[in-house]
């Protein structure tokens, strides 16, 4: 009896001193593609808290938080939502919501979480609590850049019809409002850190289609039509994530698909107001918070690289190669250190954003993406 | 010996419970001024956690968070520094640093928490995990605006001289560059959310001066001078807030100082681009985080109102009363709801900000700041 109860203490006391550490602003999840598995790291200590297993394939994953920064949603390639509960340390729920799925998007008040889909096409609501369907939407088409917005809205555009769907969830049944001309095959978009501006990467056509969300009948417009006339494109290796296209001052800079250059634009006028020639073919172009600087990583097979360009003189201040295939990046919030997935050395990489100056080298296990929780407060992240 | 483990059994099952519900990215802290006491507050469940008393003279008191959003820095008028810990929901350590302090700031890796002081004037640097002292800064004036900027710096500004000094703490002692000429009687300062533009306002004349940091020598750049030539200046019941200026798109909205106005001025030419007439003289004047709404408070004896205005058309779209002396307002990070203290209804008010329904109200002693953790991920705040 006496043992049971010493037991019992002890593991009470294991429980209490792992819940005691939980203050969650700080955290982060690092997808583990190859092993389904995310580890959980503390940016302040940059070190690894634990692994968490079981979650399919994460071979193109992404997530979401919970505004409480407890939760979160994990979308995987194989239509799986997984919730991982970060206090806890361990999966909480996961379904198989759909059969091929590209990533999601939670509601500004954390209630609802929602996924685009490529089979069946469409977006699927799911309650944040239980996971449960609340709504469904088929598109008819593959569906991609699902972004959240502010007023309990989902915004996501079709591959196969170019046409962009507003859909507000603030009622008891979705309200959707339809743009069609979007252009040829959008692939990827993004939303502004304030919810205003949706804009779509196509892939049929050089050049980039925005909306105005404040409009009460969003039309769209073109942005750089034909930004590479007269050079000549060049194979693509992997499509630009247009998740990081980076807001830095009053320009939004933007990975050019086929060239080897980054293009920027004027966020409110969108018109064109320089080029900055990279390295090779940009996949992320990030902005530190501050925005001062952007951090430019490459297809494949420069993708050991990453170049630094100033904001201000848009020119290349640092370049250096973290190592065999450099992923991701992740800022912390207030942008003194970076993160870097570097796939085939199985490292995450910190550095100094100011000094550039490597701080740790963390194991993992082929890292993609890094989600630090601050994004849980943040608007399309 | 049983009955004493069954004891130490349920402590630590109390412990347990309590610790195990920490996620800490919702929660938030309300001053209680008459008090010396804040509110652990919920934004998620809109209610109140816990009251932690102990704080001292809480009558003009403001606080940052550690980026772990463990840990709360408060600010006290009386010149006393209070570290809360509000996932054990207690104070863990508390020093009286000066004999009358205005405010705060915390550096962007979270290892340097700044006060700044009436008296003795100057700025006072403290460890963030023991309180120690780090650098003592004496300026010879009441110093006023303190911020934190990227790269480990604090900024701040001289009442009496009109300097704005620049302190570098990423080396082993501070570096400072000191400007002068910034105008008369500078009272309080912002920087804005990237770090780059720091903003005085002036008693002493009509006007602001702004400094651009990412100039290697910023040279003071005056914004708005004589705004108010030719009115009949109020008397000032109230110095506006400059903390809570909002940066709306690519406006910021500042409130005038003795006028029954807010003024709209480019963030990045700093030159006036309207003026909206408002209910009184505004004490804060803050933006939804999306920017499309600006609340606005006002001084005394108008201090019962809330005026909304749309940053598109600039017009009011929304007026009401929340109650008697209405003191500070704070969104939720993604701008869905806002929370209002009403001090004189020892009440705050919680609000949706896009159909402007009440949600819920909260009992509260003489409520004053209220301060949500995202704050932890946000320069300058």
């Amino acid at each position: 009896m006496k043992s049971l109860i010493l037991g019992f203490v002890a593991s009470l006391l294991v429980f209490a001193a792992q819940a005691e550490s939980t203050a969650t602003g700080d955290l982060g999840l690092i997808i583990e593609r190859a092993t389904g598995s995310v580890l959980l790291v503390d940016q302040s200590e940059r070190a690894v808290v634990t692994r968490i297993e079981g979650l399919g394939d994460l071979s193109h994953a992404s997530l979401v938080y919970s505004p409480d920064e407890r939760f979160a949603y994990v979308f995987g390639r194989d239509g799986g939502l997984t919730k991982v509960d970060i206090v806890a340390r361990k999966i909480v729920n996961r379904i198989i919501q759909a059969g091929n799925s590209i990533g999601g998007a939670i509601s500004d008040n954390g209630r609802l979480v929602a996924v685009s889909n490529y089979e069946p096409g469409g977006v699927r609501v799911f309650d944040a609590d239980t996971l449960e369907l609340v709504a469904d939407i088929p598109t008819g088409s593959k569906t991609i850049g699902l972004v959240d917005a502010p007023g309990r809205k989902f915004v996501f555009t079709m591959w196969d019809t170019g046409e962009t769907w507003i859909a507000d969830m603030s009622g008891k049944a979705p309200e959707i409002i339809k743009i069609e001309d979007m252009g040829a095959n959008p692939y990827d978009a993004l939303i502004t850190g304030n919810g205003r501006t949706y804009i779509t990467g196509l892939f049929g056509e050089d050049g980039m289609t925005a909306l105005d969300l404040w409009d009460k009948t969003p039309k769209p417009i073109r942005v750089l039509p034909g930004y590479g006339r007269g050079q000549e494109k060049l194979p693509v290796y992997k499509m630009p994530h247009l998740e990081g296209w980076a807001l830095a001052g009053r320009e939004f800079v933007l990975p050019a698909v086929g060239h080897h250059e980054v293009l920027w634009v004027d966020a409110d006028e969108l018109i064109e107001t320089g080029r900055t020639p990279t390295h090779g073919q940009p996949v992320f172009a990030m902005a530190r918070p501050d925005g001062r600087q952007v951090w430019v990583n490459f297809a494949h097979p420069l993708n050991d690289t990453i170049q630094v360009i100033d904001s201000v003189t848009k020119k290349i201040i640092h370049q250096f190669k973290p190592g065999p295939a450099v992923l991701h990046m992740e800022f912390t919030p207030r942008g003194h250190e970076v993160w870097i997935s570097v796939r085939d050395a199985n490292k995450v990489m910190i550095y100094d954003t100011h000094t550039f100056e490597k701080l740790q080298e963390i194991d993992a296990d082929s890292p993609s993406g890094i989600f630090f929780t601050a994004r849980a407060h943040k608007t399309g992240l």
